[in-house]
């Protein structure tokens, strides 16, 4: 039987599937602890015989190998800077897997995977299409005529780095009013603290005595409380905004949300759809579907890299 | 021998080039008023009549026409409202040459076209590339995986529709802050009027009787007039933003700019690179060349019609 092989490498676990030749259902799964592998060498010497032990055992034909990383470089094959892995700026991942299996091994950065993979549950298929990734920052996959968007240096898709507010928020970039300082689980949280000066005495988030998070706002927003509801939908309005101005370059026909902060579904939703609707180009209005993704996060990842 | 031909329809004139086989030299070219038509199928006809007059007094051998005009829609073959054309609203222009004309014939916009030609141009080749027109308003084309971004509908690039400023100059599109609003030959005139409310009594532009025009800001300029220089500074800053954060999204190698005000040269582009350059995600930092076209606009039009 032919199988791909999807790699995911995070900073808490690396989750690996294998894959029967053109199905998009995970056939094997696997997974590890990050922190169990000191070295990147170590680490790709257990996943190799990991693999070569299935492999052998039931009798599978590798065709190739796909492995998304956080600050993966497509065209240096490289794991660059990574803040959450701990084995050095520069990993060289593709050529210590390419040292391992004589198959094709393609590799790009954990937000392209993802956007593979939730491009591929488009029913109808679209040729343009952008994921959202909403965690502790914003991150986002462009495909356009079929084909993701890398750019002259592999760095297309920092929609999470696009300025949408001059002298805004301080953004870890060093730069100022970064749509990730708003929209991304660590932005909400920003948006509560700066209110709490102004309106905030009223919420009951004001009195909350452990660390502020993003899910405590939509909590309480289920609550009735009126500034975490306030949260969200100015959260959804800004994400509107950007999304409106993205839509006017690419044009896609289908934009989805995932990550973290995408589980506040409608809360996020309506107000980012209202605020798209109201904001963009009059001729681009009504032609691109903002949703909130259904895929397994889990499996995300990994598919993804299969896909490759 | 081998030729295709490129047509560019324009609210003036229409321009036509036969090129030899894989050249971009034009070896053949026509002009026509366009208000010599009062139809779009008597031009279709006229044009035809003299294309196939040359094939077959030249022994030519057409392999396929390319046309770009204004508001030309690739996946309808239509022009749809165009304003500077009197032929009604929806012209099928592909169908009425498709009748005359057995080789393929492609249609795009003139932004579109113009961006192939340009493309063209570059030298080492790039795949991913950003053409700026700044004319009246402000057009742009995308190429990204060395392909054009037509977008879901065919309406991508419309750079000049990004929202830079909110709540700021009400545009054309009903709406407020669009970059072409600041960014283009009407842009700088209004950034001049703006201005002589605060501080325009000392620009010898504020004593003019006739209408204000980008050409005479940039005249003044040349003439050391401040308010004139600071007009040219603050467009080339606007321009620099907003292709901060198209870097961001597509990471062009290279954008050229074109159309009437680059004919302002250096006055413009260095306010746009300096501030391209602070203001752009530092991992972009010295990643994107940003030039004026040196191609000659007549050409421009046939050749990327052509190319299409």
């Amino acid at each position: 039987m032919k199988v791909r092989i999807g790699i995911d490498i995070g900073g808490t676990s690396i989750k690996l599937g294998i894959f029967q030749d053109a199905s998009n259902q995970v056939f094997l799964h696997q997974k590890w602890s990050t922190a169990a592998f000191e070295t990147a060498p170590a680490m790709v010497t257990a996943i190799a015989v990991w693999i070569k032990q299935q492999l052998t055992s039931q009798d599978l034909a590798l065709e190739k190998i796909g492995i998304a990383a956080p600050n993966g470089n497509y065209q240096t094959g490289q794991i660059e800077f990574a803040a959450n892995l701990n084995w050095g700026d520069i990993v060289p991942i593709r050529a210590l897997f390419q040292a391992e299996f004589d198959c094709p091994i393609h590799f790009d950065n954990d937000a392209n995977a993802a956007t593979l993979a939730e491009w591929s549950m488009t029913d109808p298929k679209v040729e343009d299409f952008v994921l959202i990734t909403l965690g502790t920052g914003l991150g986002a996959g462009i495909i356009s005529n079929g084909k993701l968007v890398h750019g002259a240096n592999g760095f297309a898709g920092e929609l999470g780095h696009v300025i949408i507010e001059k002298n805004g928020r301080l953004c870890g970039c060093g730069r100022r009013g970064c749509l990730e300082t708003y929209v991304s689980a660590t932005g909400v949280v920003r948006t509560a603290k700066e209110r709490f000066t102004k309106q905030g005495n009223t919420s009951i988030l004001f009195n909350q005595t452990t660390e502020l998070t993003a899910r405590d706002i939509y909590e309480a927003m289920l609550q009735g409380d009126r500034l975490a509801s306030e949260i969200f939908q100015f959260t959804g309005e800004t994400l509107g905004f950007a999304l409106a101005n993205l839509a006017a370059i690419t044009q896609p026909a289908q934009i989805v949300l995932a990550g973290g902060l995408s589980r506040a579904g409608k809360y996020l939703l309506e107000p980012t759809i209202q605020s798209f609707q109201v904001q963009v180009l009059p001729i681009l209005r009504d032609k691109t579907i903002i949703k909130i993704s259904n895929t397994d996060p889990n499996q995300l990842g990994i598919l993804g890299a299969s896909l490759l």
